[in-house]
Parts: C-alpha cells; sequence; structure tokens
C-alpha cells in the first residue's frame, strides 16, 4: 500500500522530469498521473509513474518516468483471448534506462536489482537507452528496466495495453494500486 | 518533383522544430527524415517532414513536423485487406496545430486552403492543437491539418501506417517522393 502523500510526491518528482524533458502536459494530465507501486512498499526502489496519453483497442502510447534509480520490475506481456502479448518499443527521451531482456547475459551489468529482491530477476541482456535511443520488446517477453542516477523519461509506444493480465516474476508483486489515506 | 537542395533545406527547418521542442533524434534519423512534397511543387506551402520511429504490423509513432503555415492536404486512411483504415492520435509537441475533419464546419476557421487547391479541400470541422493538446481521428476519416505561424511539432501514435494506400482528395497528389538532383 501506498499513502496518498507518496503518491503525490512521485507525482510531482516525475512532472519535473517530464518538464525537463520538454514534455508538455495539461494539468489533467498531471493530476491524474499514475504511479505504480507493485505492491512492494518500496516506491523510491521499485516503482513507475505513467501518463498513458491514448489506449485503444488497436494501439498505445504512454509517457513512462522512473525516478533516480527507480526500477519497473521483471515481467511480460502474455496473448491475450488469442492476440499475440503487447509489443512495445520504448524510446528514451531524458536521463538514462538500462533495460534488461533475454538473452544471453551482458558481462557486468550497469543496473543492479533492487536489494531484497535479486531472486525475482532472471533477464539481464543489457540494452543501455540515452535520449533519442530506442528498443522494441517482442510480445510474451521477459524485461525490466532501471532508471540511471538522474532518473529518464522513456515513450513507450505499442500495441493494445492491458496492464491486469501482465505476468511478473516476482509473485508478491500486484500491478493495479492500492491506496491508503496518509 | 522537388530538388535535393530543397529536401536538405526542408530537413534542416524541420530539425530545427524539433529541437526547440526538447526532440532528441539520432543523427540517422536526422539525415533520413522524410519530406513529404505531395508532387505539387510548392513545399513550403504544401508539405509535411516526418521521422517514422517504429511501424511494425501493429502500431506506428512518428513526429510530424510543419513548417510555418505549412498544410498536409486533405486525405484519408482506407481499410487495408479486410483491417480498418489507420486510426491516428495527434498530440501536438510545440507551436501550433489546426486540425480539420468531417463534421459540422466551424464557423471562421482559422487557417485556409492552400491558395489554388481551395477546391479539394472539404471537411472543416476545426480543432485547435496547443502543445499537450492532442485528438484521435477514426479510421477512414477525411481530415487535413496546417500549422501555425511558427510551424508544430506532433507525435503521431496510430495503428499500421501504409502511406501507399492514402486516399487524398486532390487527385493531382502524389504521396510517394520523387527528387531530383539540384
Amino acid at each position: 500500500m501506498i499513502t496518498r502523500s507518496e503518491v503525490r510526491r512521485a507525482q510531482e518528482a516525475a512532472a519535473r522530469l517530464l518538464e525537463a524533458a520538454g514534455i508538455v502536459l495539461t494539468d489533467a494530465e498531471r493530476a491524474g498521473m499514475e504511479v505504480a507501486e507493485f505492491g512492494l512498499g518500496e516506491l523510491e526502489r521499485t516503482g513507475l509513474e505513467l501518463v498513458v496519453y491514448v489506449n485503444t483497442d488497436r494501439y498505445c502510447a504512454k509517457e513512462l518516468v522512473l525516478l533516480p534509480g527507480q526500477t519497473c520490475p521483471e515481467h511480460r506481456h502474455p496473448p491475450v483471448e488469442g492476440e499475440p502479448g503487447k509489443m512495445e518499443t520504448f524510446r528514451c527521451r531524458w536521463g538514462r534506462v538500462y533495460l534488461y531482456v533475454e538473452g544471453e547475459p551482458t558481462p557486468r551489468p550497469k543496473a543492479a536489482p533492487p536489494a531484497g529482491s535479486e531472486e525475482y530477476y532472471t533477464v539481464f541482456r543489457e540494452i543501455e537507452l540515452a535520449p533519442g535511443q530506442q528498443y522494441t520488446i517482442g510480445s510474451d517477453t521477459l524485461h525490466w528496466f532501471q532508471a540511471g542516477p538522474e532518473g529518464a523519461v522513456v515513450s513507450e509506444f505499442s500495441s493494445v495495453s492491458r496492464d491486469e493480465s501482465d505476468v511478473f516474476t516476482d509473485p508478491r508483486i500486484k500491478r493495479l494500486p492500492g491506496v491508503t489515506e496518509g
């Protein structure tokens, strides 16, 4: 669980990074920014801030914001109702992001899984993205990603997004938010 | 037809607008930027500059750049091979764009079709987009758009893009580029 004041602080920090990236949001988008804490209660380490621009039955576009060092935990997008799982393209806009996907592990990766959760991270092929660089993740492919020390802003272009179907390696994780007063 | 030096000048002008919008491109993206002049030989009035980030069989993402006052002429995206036509979301990132779609014509629209081509513009429901504002155009819907006096940068999120299938109202238009030396 996460308190309302934690949500607000994360939204404000993410809004500052989006502003640094030159990305203009409406007031409604800023106020409605999604803060995913994945049910682990360690938002600074494991979490993600999202602005969903559009999610139709054909395509989806979002801005993903990672606070400094923040990690989006390992998951995959499985097929749903006979459609292949979500395919997504990450384009780094600001900061630095370290993306890990299935394949030959990279020796001496630049990021490490959050302390205490190492056992739930199993893929280590590293793709480092600086602003202007992008990578497309095939459907149903395990992946996780972490921001560098300044944080990161990443545009995500994809097929339809069905967050409730995501499969996380860590069985403790809940994708949908729980917020408590505070 | 368009000369190589006209293409280069349009690419450079568009790159400056993208930079003003805070959008970082790779050198390859800058060098490969598409300049569409639509076969009319009046690029300053009727034309579009594009950076295609990704175009898979499931989704597509581009940056569209309009130089000051430049117009992308009226067209629609018809169904192709049993799939509904392209659906697209325009999100203004910088400058101002006037988008026209089917529906009740807006009294006193802020943009006007390019001189000499008025007869090929038939839809006049105006949607004005400032940075942070967006609009989704349904498939097979006639639309055209024009930049304000400073130009415009627009992110396009969409289903798969098949430019060769686009249907333009103006029968003189050729979507695919012809470039001549010069």
